[in-house]
């Protein structure tokens, strides 16, 4: 017979253990819910300064205002108003490259440029900016964007970053992958021939990587802390809803078009 | 021209506001993820106490282990790898009301049974039992369950429950929906005539209520802790899969019936 | 060991078998698509007739413009443009209660109001009309709507009923849902007091019930045939893209309110 | 103010436009559903023949038995049986890369293929094997799979390859996306060291392409082939339920495991 191995979850008639803890006595009420999702992903308990540096990055995540998957989530309430799990899943389903994509993309892309350093990673800034350099260069030539560079609305600098880094400072957390896209910001300018602002989902890509955490996960955290935003926009939706008028502002603006043949 | 209002985010070039603060410089490193969730849901910051609360049961409904949901979540990624949003919300789908749905349904059926009540409120368990007496054998008459009674594996006891009635307690936050499920976690059994556990699901829906939040979002709040608890079965579904061999253990064991026309 | 029960597909290593049939030699090529949709859900072979009916209710509910699913659908695209099945599942979900709702709502509807009719069902218009009156006035009484009647833009006719009974009356089909549905039509204005069209919705949900179709799985019908207009949609939004236009008209016309607790 | 173009649906108070057609007077009863999906995406009318090849294609990809999609859509009906969008949206979330995904992936590849041409297309059999051959290498150099080929259970053929082949050839619409598929079922042995069989994916996508239909929304006609695939599914899981045996099964055989910090 199959078995199917878990690290996770596991109930007896009397017990819960979640990830080796009893759950209802080791931690409802002692560990704090960004503490529980670290460390349900990396499978181990985060340190004080890593939660506060973890929650700092939800918090930045969480919520833009009215984005094209707020609007999805609304839209989809609006449509179905007793499968809250529906719009928020709508929501979710635009978590994609273009938007949420990003802080994902850019932990990789310093991962995997930390990854190829051959010998010891460098120790000042001047270093960093030399690896940093030289990947901002590699992406230009082979025609690809710097992940975590520019932004539609702050077009000289996003608040969250140098906030972001400072609080990786103060928990000693702010290590080589924030430090080469720190670089990276400092660079690019002579390599690209103009300033861009290092974005708010690139900074958080950046921190997450620093605290070790799954590359390939990243865009999970911009997932989870996009489902509080989420059911903020629900929750106001119930209070005072936007959909209808965002439906029939399309509906009455559309111009009828003769459909050609693709 | 139509406008559109909110209360949760907005943004110009140098500034990001969330619920009326600046996000980079007020909340980033100063306010939790959770309770940053509750936030923007009840749109007013909560206490410490009810921070603790609430914490406590988004921890409690993170995960219990191999559900519905959590395996359905780990198939989807098997299918489409590339897309970890779409395993998080097929996951988060399943949380409807057979499952995730009691914390809302508890939550309902307290707030209404409190409704209804004509003049002040009970002051002392008596007072609590005979209410608790009254819904019960009401619904037992409409033929309808009660919920956030009983468990198929938590036969006796839910170890969540006395745990988060006593957290609660401790912040002086046991108010008259998690009174009212006590009362009938002591009454019922002579009204149905057995004894069954009051589950965790539900008194996650009494707290919840106790807090204030508003009863249609609870659900809301069940697929928050829930979409933590995916991301670490997804996690845990890159190191050691799982999916395929749910995959053939159900194909393999496939039989096949004459079609049955219905 | 468990077992899983199934009549729809199997396959060994020469041969695909679908409901009994051999896939590769019986059905491609033999078997049109709406036919086969029909089969898989009624575990039999729809007739010529009966196919013309579901066909022509496909093409009624596949599309209605830019309603809330379909913008859904072309922002969720927007954001993840790398994962259409996700643009796809964002726009089915809000196939809900409201909007692709009352297809199903009205065949469940008429089928209740058929299954409580004690002894043979009506022969004639004037019986029809007698159960209809009943059907409306119990409704009015408990302060329900009768699902199937009005429509926000076609007020006076919906211009898919009268043509769907034609066909089904071609057909042989216009059976006892259908007949009672028209009888809705034309007693309904003595009870409620106004004219309110029947809409294509509802004679879709009464036309699939005539056909046998499992009364409770009526909304799947709507969502495959949406399941083909979201396409279309995601297929424009491709050459014509309107999703940005959508999220530029709602961000930057949205009115930052103070936010109000709950 | 921004407005917004389509030419898909449109309607006032007395007619429903789709296409630019009439809908009720000029679709409905007229044009199957097959008919309507090819004409929603290409914006053109599709001919017999092409309707017939198009048919052929969503029947075979309609359902596969006990796939990964369709348990992970039955365990979401069984978790929140009263949204029937979102276990079929569920299901379709697993359509991604890995399941679905071939059919456009193939499509994609044979139509690179075809257009890195330089000059006029083959014109019989042994230029296409020279292209394929090209192609094939050029995969295998660059330790690319070359898609459409091979499958788990069909080891030596896939029934729905020739079949396909034959139906096109007898519609006239055997083009050169199913002419180099068949060429590189041909050469890939003596590239590859292998035999593969074609698969009945690969082979729907190179019959789509060679409808005309854009490359890059090929796997949404699996989808909407799926789609009925899953209705069938989540009738039969109304009629004998496999889902919560499923659960058990897996909950039941799970081992329970220390965490391992990633």
């Amino acid at each position: 017979m199959t078995s199917f191995p878990t690290s996770i979850g596991t109930s007896d008639a009397s017990t819960i253990r979640l990830l080796g803890q009893d759950l209802a006595a080791d931690l409802m009420g002692r560990v704090g819910f960004g503490e529980l999702a670290f460390w349900l992903v990396a499978q181990r308990r985060p340190t004080p300064s890593e939660v506060r540096v973890f929650e700092a990055v939800l918090v930045a995540l969480a919520d833009h205002g009215f984005t094209p998957t707020a609007i999805a989530a609304r839209l989809t309430y609006l449509s179905a108003p007793e499968s809250l799990q529906g719009a928020l899943a709508a929501g979710l389903l635009g978590g994609g490259s273009r938007f949420l994509g990003v802080t994902e993309d850019c932990g990789r892309f310093l991962a995997d440029t930390l990854a190829a350093v051959d010998g010891p990673l460098p120790i000042d800034d001047a270093g960093f900016d030399d690896l940093a350099r030289d990947a901002v260069t590699a992406a230009r030539s082979a025609r690809r964007l710097v992940p975590g560079l520019g932004h539609p609305v702050h077009k000289t600098e996003d608040p969250r970053t140098p906030v972001l880094i400072r609080i990786a400072e103060e928990e000693k957390l702010r290590g080589p992958h924030l430090r080469l896209f720190e670089a990276i910001g400092r660079v690019h300018p002579e390599v690209l021939g103009r300033t861009l602002p290092l974005n708010g989902a690139g900074v958080c890509g950046a921190a997450l990587a620093d605290l070790g955490l799954p590359v390939d996960l990243l865009r999970g955290f911009a997932l989870l802390a996009r489902a509080a935003g989420l059911l903020g926009h629900l929750a106001e939706e119930r209070r005072t809803p936007i959909g209808m008028d965002v439906y029939l502002t399309v509906d009455r603006n559309a111009t009828y078009t003769t459909p050609d043949p693709s």
